[in-house]
């Protein structure tokens, strides 16, 4: 049974063809499932072959007024799932996008559909034995390769601002249109796919973390696979000593030592990833105590914060350069450090750097679902498969941006601490140097949703999260479902712009209506 | 006298000041001016003092339909300078912008409004003994060091791609609104001057090389003046030899051994920046015969071609492990390699550096106008401060973008070659690295605009290599003044939906009407 009009269906159904329109209340009602409380319902699942199919049914959903969600690999956990914005809409489901349509070994850039996943275009480069790798992501590898990018997702490798390395987007519009920026809309051209900016002003900023149009394509860049992979592995007991490590590593990234993301880890995030909740020690209680932690972190030698970075080179030389000059800045800054260097002619999916370790596996570009058995932290055990949504794992996250610079690293993982303590969850946390200067901490908030109270308990803790984060001016670079109108409102004319913008893309306001558009514009 | 109606006028004597209203026909006729022949008239001169001022202009401008052209340095010198589009404009100068708000030597950032000159900026970090350099470009250190990156030039150093590294614009609307994008619409923050995305859709693109706002300041990431800097500079005779070593070249850039723009010049264009026309050998005749340059070059070994690349490190071990690597790649390919360490703790302005040739400067972004004589090719002699609008110097540059690969790069060049030489002109190329799969090819045809006879040919060159390049599928990423309509229509929805954005942030089309927009989109 489908709550949508008959003769919206009927149009959408000549638009998409019946069989991919889903009315099985059983498939919806899994659709509104995520990995906390959310109350949008799913009306329908559209599921369109191509990026015309996109258009025209947003182009039907413009002329009758239907709220459409659109939604790629589905696993956007911890910040809404799949689940649509206010009391629900039509999902458009990108999955049967799958096209890997251009590749280009020389140029090293692939061009993908939305539905296109890390595991899809991992295999793909593997089957070519590209020399080439991918910035991949610490989620799921079922997730579209495309749209975490245009959602500005972080990632690994020298593009892991995995946003900034994208070219000729196609987007379908709420209209009905479709576009390509840069370049793409000349038509086929040698510089499309290369170049981002294209001539004129530059459009893909516009549907980024947006609902002013869906993106169907685009252009990956990939990265040559180092000759020489240098690991970088290190480990300091004094969280204070965090200020100086991120101040560090700062100064590796802009001075180019390190050219891609470092992720420092406490040391509860490290447990969540190795294993279970401890249960038994704990005496069944929450949050972690402390004493437990330390017990269990004798194994490491007492270590609380965990570091990971790579060097990509072309030859030793280069790599053992590079790692010397980590040596010089690190040693006396942390307490264990540990380099490694590989080398070879590595191509996707050759064995040379295949290692099992998934930290060595994200460096070189293979999704793995390793980091995420840490949202199954507070399950007794873990599925054949991963699926939280329907596991009833409770994951929220928070995405503060902060400066790359040890004092804001600092206050704002003691505020993460001090809140999350505070609202009875561990505080699980990753400092990712994501640029040069940028750093995203992700506190998680992990729990188990079978716990009465605890869905309403994690989203208090997240929104004074979110709140004490704003305040202090590290604001979030991305938003869960549950928080795109919680942000204050623009102190100049940049709301009632946006909302400008958005009506005169969108005059019927069907595509996911108020995602990341805050509606403080209104006029 | 002024073409100014006398109420605007009021209007915007009242909102800038009269003082700052610019009515002078001598220095309206001055405006009108640019390096090629151009029909626009400057109507007046507007100079407001700040972003507010800005604003105010752009609603009187709006409410009384007064088409306004910005300008910043007035040095967009090959491209139109400063003249307006179409019939002609009031100009909106920036020039009294000229506030550096913000610096912060951790995040190796500064905040500049957009009358702030490349020789400003330079001179602030000198003072300030700053650690940091910014990409400067090889044009004139009297252009905007914001509007020049807003424009999407390309400059030396990592950031060479200098739009990329940006963040928190403001910008003026044409109904008098002020937005910042990214993370500025907050106010005060810890992020908004390091993070270029914010949360939500990313704005900045639409206010580059375009006409939808006016830019009045923004945020510029600067890098650390390396400890140990690496040039390398090649040459080679066979001009087909330029395949292999842009194939080098691109592998060089992926692989991350050279991280900042590479530049390879041809003979003519060396002759250019080093030296006057050399009339008496040509016996006074253009274009330069090929002989006379094999006799100039003589002096070169008989090379065609000149490369220049840098290595930034922060230790002589890395600078001598990525200099091998460049020796290994491109031994064979070039003729002549000759590599080149400096070591020290440089600082802005500090003597450790600071060598009197042009190159070394351009690496370290110091700003100078060594590669501007050239404009001043074909006349006798360089006046004491060059103002080529002013000296008759004719200048037109094409833009195409090619991939990062031989065959395209070699199919450009000699293009341009055809084309210069038989409209009479020297093919003056100069071959940019810009990124790691993008080359900008910048083919500048260089008169004498006191020449009867000479604009018209320059122009007719101009717009045939413009079309040629564009069938190619070689791309402008720049236009002139006088190509902004001269691109084909856009093989999807793309003109119409930008022309729907024009309309809807500036309903008036006040705002240098036509530019970059191309009104192809006509509905």
């Amino acid at each position: 049974m489908t709550t949508l009009r008959p003769d919206v269906h009927r149009e959408l159904c000549a638009v998409v063809g019946s069989d991919h329109v889903v009315c099985d209340p059983q498939r919806l009602h899994e659709a509104e499932r995520a990995t906390f409380a959310t109350r949008g319902r799913v009306h329908a699942i559209l599921r369109p072959g191509s990026a015309h199919e996109v258009a025209a049914t947003l182009r039907v959903a413009s002329q009758y007024g239907t709220a459409l969600h659109p939604t790629s690999g589905g696993r956007n956990w911890g910040l809404g799932s799949r689940v649509p914005p206010g009391d629900g809409a039509v999902l458009l489901d990108l999955g049967r996008l799958r096209r890997i349509t251009d590749y280009d070994d020389e140029l090293a850039c692939v061009t993908v559909e939305a539905g296109v996943t890390f595991a899809e275009l991992y295999r793909y480069l593997t089957e070519r034995e590209s020399r080439l790798f991918m910035s991949t992501i610490g989620a799921s590898p079922e997730a579209s390769v495309l749209i975490n990018a245009i959602e500005r997702g972080d990632g690994s490798g020298p593009y892991g601002d995995r946003f900034a390395h994208l070219a000729s987007l196609e987007v379908a519009l709420p209209g009905g249109e479709i576009i390509h920026t840069g370049f793409g809309r000349f038509g086929p051209s040698a510089v499309a796919a290369i170049h981002r900016w294209g001539v004129g002003p530059t459009l893909d900023g516009l549907f980024s973390q947006s609902n002013l149009g869906v993106v169907t394509r685009g252009t990956i860049w990939l990265s040559p696979l180092p000759k020489a992979l240098g690991t970088v592995r290190f480990r300091f007991r004094d969280p204070a000593r965090l200020a100086a490590v991120v101040d560090a590593v700062r100064e590796l990234r802009l001075e180019g030592t390190l050219r891609s993301v470092v992720g420092i880890w406490n040391d509860y995030r490290v447990l969540s990833v190795e294993g279970r909740y401890p249960w038994q020690r704990a005496g069944g209680r929450t949050p972690l105590p402390r004493p437990v932690v330390d017990e269990l972190a004798r194994a490491w030698g007492g270590a609380r914060w965990f570091g990971l970075a790579a060097v990509y080179a072309a030859t030793r030389a280069q790599c053992d350069a590079n790692l010397e000059r980590v040596r010089e800045r690190l040693t006396g800054v942390v307490d264990e450090l540990d380099v490694d260097v590989r080398t070879g002619e590595p191509t996707s999916g050759s064995e040379l750097f295949h290692e099992e370790e998934p930290a060595l596996q994200f460096l070189q570009g293979i999704p793995h679902e390793g980091s995420l058995r840490s949202v199954y932290w507070r399950k007794l055990a873990l599925p054949e498969r991963l699926d939280p949504d329907r596991d009833g794992c409770g994951v929220l996250w928070a995405c503060p941006t902060v400066p790359l610079r040890g004092r804001d690293a600092l206050a704002a993982v003691e505020l993460s601490e001090r809140t999350l303590t505070a609202h009875g969850f561990e505080p699980l946390l990753a400092l990712v140097a994501q640029t040069e200067r940028t750093g995203y901490l992700i506190p998680m908030i992990v729990y188990d949703r079978d716990v009465a109270g605890e869905d309403e308990r994690a989203l208090a803790c997240h929104d004074q999260l979110l709140g004490a984060f704003v305040r202090l001016g590290y604001l979030p670079h991305r938003l869960g479902l549950q928080s795109w109108s919680s942000l204050p409102a623009a102190q100049d004319d940049y709301d009632r712009v946006l909302l400008r913008l958005k009506r005169c893309l969108d005059p019927a306001d069907i595509l996911s209506p108020s995602r990341y558009d805050f509606r403080q514009g209104e006029e």
